[in-house]
């Protein structure tokens, strides 16, 4: 591996899990497109010894960048630039044409929301986020809070430290100066492409691929390659150098061979795969949702452009707006229930019809934790979709949490939806 | 502080983001519950060199536990149990009995889905599997992996080793197991509770608290107070021994009556309030949503219980489901346009009839990237609340990307809805 990086994502919020933390695979994603390969990301709390920690260790692996993302808040708990400068061995003071830049923005933001404000308060935070590392370059704020690229101090080796806001948007607005700021450009020189490449098979077994890839990767050198098991679907990652380009062709190969009869996908998302299908193809879909609350149509219009073939949705929880939104029939209910393959189908079928789509999908099922009876237990969902010509149905037992079930129902409908626009393996 | 841990999170398709991990979070706050601190969670791809430098670092912070999730599969990526007995000094070697165990999951496995196998593969996977570090705990598997309790060897010192899967379900499922191994038992003696409060406000901006709690932080030792903007509201957490409680008690004091104006829980989500709202106040609500396109429904419907209260919701991207499915006049839509505080309203007063709930909401708005224009540019969103005797509205011009832009649409919602049953702070 040339190039290497390492990044502390920092804040108590995010090392308890209060917050998810979506800035390490954003920026592991982004270096690797520059041809940087990640080893580590350490989530760190608001505590300077342990911030210190992570930042030796990353130096000790031999990178050549380190980011870090967030702390750079006014409160007094933030203290990542801080915690740098000292690091680094350049202290850090206040750059007053900054201070008053930024000054500026939170005044604008006070004014615009008419938030109430003590002056001397926020005059402190905002001296705070003004201080600059003796040295370092300043990455002008998105936010209210700048960013740093700090070099090593004359004289001594190690990596450049980029320091950068712990909001993706502040983040992400920061990236592309972050770049092509020299500091950072000469922490990457000599970073080369890094490709890599994603097939997606859906009913085979980890232990089976294991066997696959055991005899493959022998003869195939050059080619990192892992592999990921979410929701049913197995996930084939492969990192390799362009010089490694002609193995990686027959690893391909080979697998569409062996794995004809599951391989859904050789990159796009399941997601993906299906938004394009619908907008190729010119097809209009509508869901009616009990179990999953309009979680599928939610995963639906996440894809731009889904206005142009997503016409709704119905979330039918009462069996009331089950009849009236959907035109289910009240005997359907009563004969079968309202978790039942009959009322999928009926509930598919009313998307279909009141939205004037060419495509419906129902769901109907028991979330849990409450709602489950010995006949039809917490995790019984039916899944249903209806075209034209075409007819897809799934009685599934599902395993696990109230968010575990609603996710797998939806997947389920997505891959009922692939096969019923694409073909490929059954769902 | 007391006790501590560290924590290691393996797999590529974590580090690069592929597999938001949800293991690291989960352990720190089970962990905390067991008056347990953790100072980093390390996030490491599937190599074992860098697998081994985050062992060394995270032993080197003087910790009495490291946990690591995931790297337990048979595919030959999985290479953690290995790394860990190596690095702890203890040659693993094959468990025959557990060797059958696992063969007889895998077969079950593969029997009720009628996938194809190949039994030489998947038996080399299942040894690989069942081979366990000398002196080793070993946690029966959830899944197909076992976990394994791996203590310090013999006259070393060190953390003692808990290796568990990387599934949620299976990580979860070993806890309690894993928690009552004696070696685990051992690492953590002397382990005392530490407490967790949470104070949330709607409308403070970050600069202004700062100011506040510089003040109060210096006469209230012992707590560990840490701040998170996260979509316009402002989560202060506070960590303490329970002889700081009466510290606590005073920030608490202190909080409430300097933000009474914007204060609006001292402990539950947002979201648990406005469930528990609607349970208490025995009412119930309906959704219509546009630009959100199911995600607002998506969000009530996560929590359990939820079919008590919620309807149900449609989801209306075309103009024509808007007429039809919630009543919007066809000359409200030509006169003001889709994405109008007039048709928020009608969707909001739509829904609420078509579903005869007590409460209604509309959603309508451009989440982008594209479909805006100078007049009403990406991220102009509209949100309607109508209750029997309240009407809320509010008109938004939000920035960031179409997820941001959805996010805090809904974000926007539950604090109406929030505002409408129970007073507090605006929304």
């Amino acid at each position: 591996m040339g190039t290497r990086a390492g990044i502390v994502v920092t804040g108590t919020e995010v090392l308890t899990g209060r917050v998810a933390d979506r800035n390490g695979p954003w920026l592991a994603e982004q270096l690797r497109v520059l041809g940087v390969d990640v080893g580590h990301v350490v989530v760190v709390g608001d505590r300077p010894d342990d911030l210190r920690a992570a930042l030796s260790f990353l130096a000790s692996t031999g990178v050549s960048l380190v980011i870090t993302s967030g702390g750079l808040g006014p409160t007094a708990d933030d203290l990542t630039a801080e915690v740098v400068a000292e690091f680094m061995g350049r202290p850090s003071s206040v750059d007053p044409a900054l201070e008053r830049r930024i000054a500026a923005v939170v005044e604008r933001l006070m004014a615009r929301r008419g938030w109430r404000t003590d002056p001397a308060a926020t005059a402190a935070g905002v001296r705070k986020q003004a201080r600059v590392p003796a040295g370092a370059t300043v990455l002008e704020p998105v936010g209210t809070a700048p960013g740093l690229v700090v070099p090593p101090a004359e004289g001594r080796d190690g990596p450049t430290v980029l320091v950068l806001p712990g909001p993706p948007s502040e983040l992400q607005g920061m990236w592309s100066d972050a770049v092509a700021a020299p500091p950072t450009r000469a922490a990457l020189t000599g970073a080369t492409e890094l490709r890599q490449e994603t097939v997606r098979l859906w009913g085979t077994l980890e232990a089976q691929l294991a066997g696959t890839l055991r005899q493959l990767e022998e003869d195939l050198p050059g080619l990192e390659i892992t592999t990921c098991l979410r929701e049913g679907e197995l996930e084939i990652v492969t990192r390799f150098p362009p010089p490694a380009q002609p193995a990686y062709d027959q690893l391909a190969a080979a697998l569409a061979t062996e794995y004809a009869g599951t391989l859904f996908s050789t990159g796009p998302t399941l997601d993906e795969l299906v938004a394009r299908a619908f907008a190729d193809q010119g097809l209009t879909v509508a869901t009616a949702e009990s179990c999953t609350g309009g979680l599928l149509a939610a995963r639906l219009t996440e894809q731009p452009g889904s206005s142009a073939w997503l016409l709704g949705g119905v979330v039918a929880y009462a069996n009331s707006a089950k009849e009236q939104l959907l035109d289910v029939p009240a005997d359907l209910l009563a004969e079968h229930g309202a978790v039942s393959a009959q009322v999928a189908v009926a509930l598919a079928q009313g998307a279909r019809a009141r939205f004037g789509a060419d495509v419906g999908v129902g769901i109907t099922g028991i979330a849990g934790p409450g709602g489950g009876s010995s006949d039809k237990p917490v995790g019984t969902v039916h899944v249903s979709v209806v075209a034209d010509d075409r007819r897809e149905l799934r009685a599934l037992r599902l395993a696990g949490s109230r968010s575990a079930i609603r996710d797998r129902s939806v997947t389920t409908a997505m891959h009922l939806l692939r096969q019923t626009l694409l073909g490929g393996p059954p769902a």
